[in-house]
């Protein structure tokens, strides 16, 4: 059950909970504005929803909340960093100002984190990227939880991978994963008794299936595009390890620490002004993304867009509305924010998307 | 029906063939060795395939062969290339040469190429920057063959999208455009009477479906992943449109010259050296391959293996028993080579893959 919660009281309430877990208080307004803004632009799974399990990986180790970014390697236009498994959403938030300052200089700005942990919603950087007018890149590897195309074992992860477009009528925002849904999503339709809308991977004995329970049981989710999606986890992979000098999923796997903890993760910017006036580059966007818009929709009635257009109007409504909040994960933030640590049933609320990055 | 031709020959006569359409000497060299080599490696579609074809654009005018590349804008790791519509696959090496050489100086390096003409076998530049010990990076946008996801009616292109991963035991390489299937295969389903292995499309009734026949008649071709592949694909041509400063898809649309004619292309490379010696970055490659590679096949006696794993095989057996071509296409390269221009039937030859990428 969601509720609908004011955009300040969220935040308020958020940061008093970041702050109980030891946060100064510039981390915890920092983290709680990330969490706050991605449920703010519909993206509960990885808003609100990952509080309670931020503080439990406070509470394992997993996320030193004293670690401080360190500038470990530079040449050119890229830097290298380690995060020392700090705080997820604020080092990626430096790396990818950093690698803004770096497009500023060199046309392109590339930065490479090692030892990072979990950084939320993938979209958070790319948007931060195109809010302050460049183009953002940005993937991370994560350990194994779905299998390559000819394969029954999970052997590769679910990295996220986005792309943002500056625009001033409202940024155009690639946020994937490599899988056709997260196990997330299998939770939600398998709870509400519905099959997928199409079909999300294999069951036990290898049929590709729609049935969200089965594809839980077997642990065998589908690769977005079957074996295109397969190819794109395993190259993101090494391409990150091998750009920020550490982890590749296989590592990640052997350690076995869960949730990102450790991985690496790229933010590139570029200046999309460097040879065409803004003016004309914006009129071009704007072209582009009207000439799609305008084709014919599927059903009567519907109307065709480019991701991240439908954002804008759904934060306009959650601001007005509220923001909508799991009523447990809400209850769990607002103990935090009083000061009990001790909950205990973060993995019931949680468990459906600890596996994945979507 | 294919044939199977010595490399050798293949190479000679197709370079007679260019020879012929005016080319010069050097440039005929390296346009015969990327088409052979493309089929060498089992790309017969983007090969071999295409010189007629490039025969047909060439006295179209839509390639022009004496045009020179140049430079048009730089600054730092970024330079912009006008192609003033030269020969594409010629274009398309010396820009990821040049991307190369802008990484050995700033790390990462990133040429956008504007007014480019079709560069056949989209991985061939990102294999160029991995086979030079670099990571490469390209893409490309097009005119538009595929409905955006919730629309009935093309409006995004299929763009190629390329990474690849230098190894000495071989490349890792995803050569991926954003289709499920290209029209090509289409065809060549619907010619051998089968079905598509997965659903491809949707029919003129909005439904999806196996039936490549149903698909070409309804020209809505499926995104690959769904929503993922297209919303892939217009952020993909926004990118490219805005690096190099040029046209985006709705403009190529809008010109209507086909063929990619006047597109845009972007090649990044960046040295996996960096940060870490070549030895222990290529033990991390190797380690990561080697664990994807030794999960459970699906099958039994099946082969789990990375996107490029393969290709070293491929290029082996066509080298030892000679690269396979379509007899028809050799039949038109051989009498382009006794320079005959004159071919009259190279549309029902190529029109299968005319709208595709792949």
């Amino acid at each position: 059950m969601g509720v609908r919660i004011p955009y300040e009281a969220v935040l308020n309430t958020t940061k008093s909970a970041f702050l109980n877990l030891g946060l100064s208080e510039e981390q915890a307004d920092m983290c709680a504005k990330i969490h706050t803004e991605s449920s703010l632009e519909g993206i509960e799974s990885h808003g609100l929803n990952r509080v309670p399990r931020f503080a439990e990986y406070v509470q394992k180790g997993w996320v030193d909340i004293h670690a401080q970014l360190e500038l470990v390697g530079a040449k050119g236009a890229v830097e290298n960093y380690d995060g020392h498994l700090g705080i997820g959403v604020l080092n990626a938030t430096k790396c990818m100002d950093r690698a803004i300052e770096l497009a500023k200089i060199h046309g392109i700005g590339c930065v490479a984190l090692k030892n990072a942990t979990h950084w939320m919603r993938g979209g958070s950087y790319a948007w931060q990227a195109a809010r302050a007018g460049f183009i953002g890149i940005s993937w991370t590897n994560t350990e194994s939880c779905m299998p390559m195309w000819g394969s029954k074992q999970p052997s590769v992860g679910n990295n996220p991978f986005c792309i943002a477009i500056p625009r001033k009528s409202g940024p155009i925002v690639l946020d994937m994963a490599m899988s056709q849904y997260a196990y997330g999503k299998l939770g939600v339709y398998r709870l509400a008794g519905k099959q997928l809308p199409f079909p999300g991977g294999f069951d036990s004995e290898g049929n590709l299936t729609s049935d969200p329970g089965a594809i839980e049981e077997s642990g065998r989710i589908l690769p977005t595009g079957y074996w295109k999606g397969s190819g794109m986890a395993i190259a993101l992979d090494l391409a990150a390890a091998a750009m920020a000098n550490e982890r590749t999923g296989a590592t990640l796997d052997q350690e076995n620490r869960g949730s990102c903890t450790g991985c690496c993760q790229i933010f590139i910017a570029y200046d999309p002004y460097l040879f065409g006036s803004e003016e004309e580059i914006q009129e071009k966007f704007d072209q582009r993304v009207a000439a799609a818009d305008a084709t014919a929709p599927e059903r009567e009635g519907g109307h065709v867009t480019c991701p991240g257009e439908r954002t804008a109007a759904t934060r306009l409504n959650n601001l007005k509305n509220g923001i909508v909040v799991d009523e447990q994960i809400w209850a769990q933030i607002q103990q935090l924010a009083e000061g009990n640590l001790n909950i205990t049933d973060i993995s019931s609320v949680c468990v459906l998307d600890q596996m994945s990055q979507e």
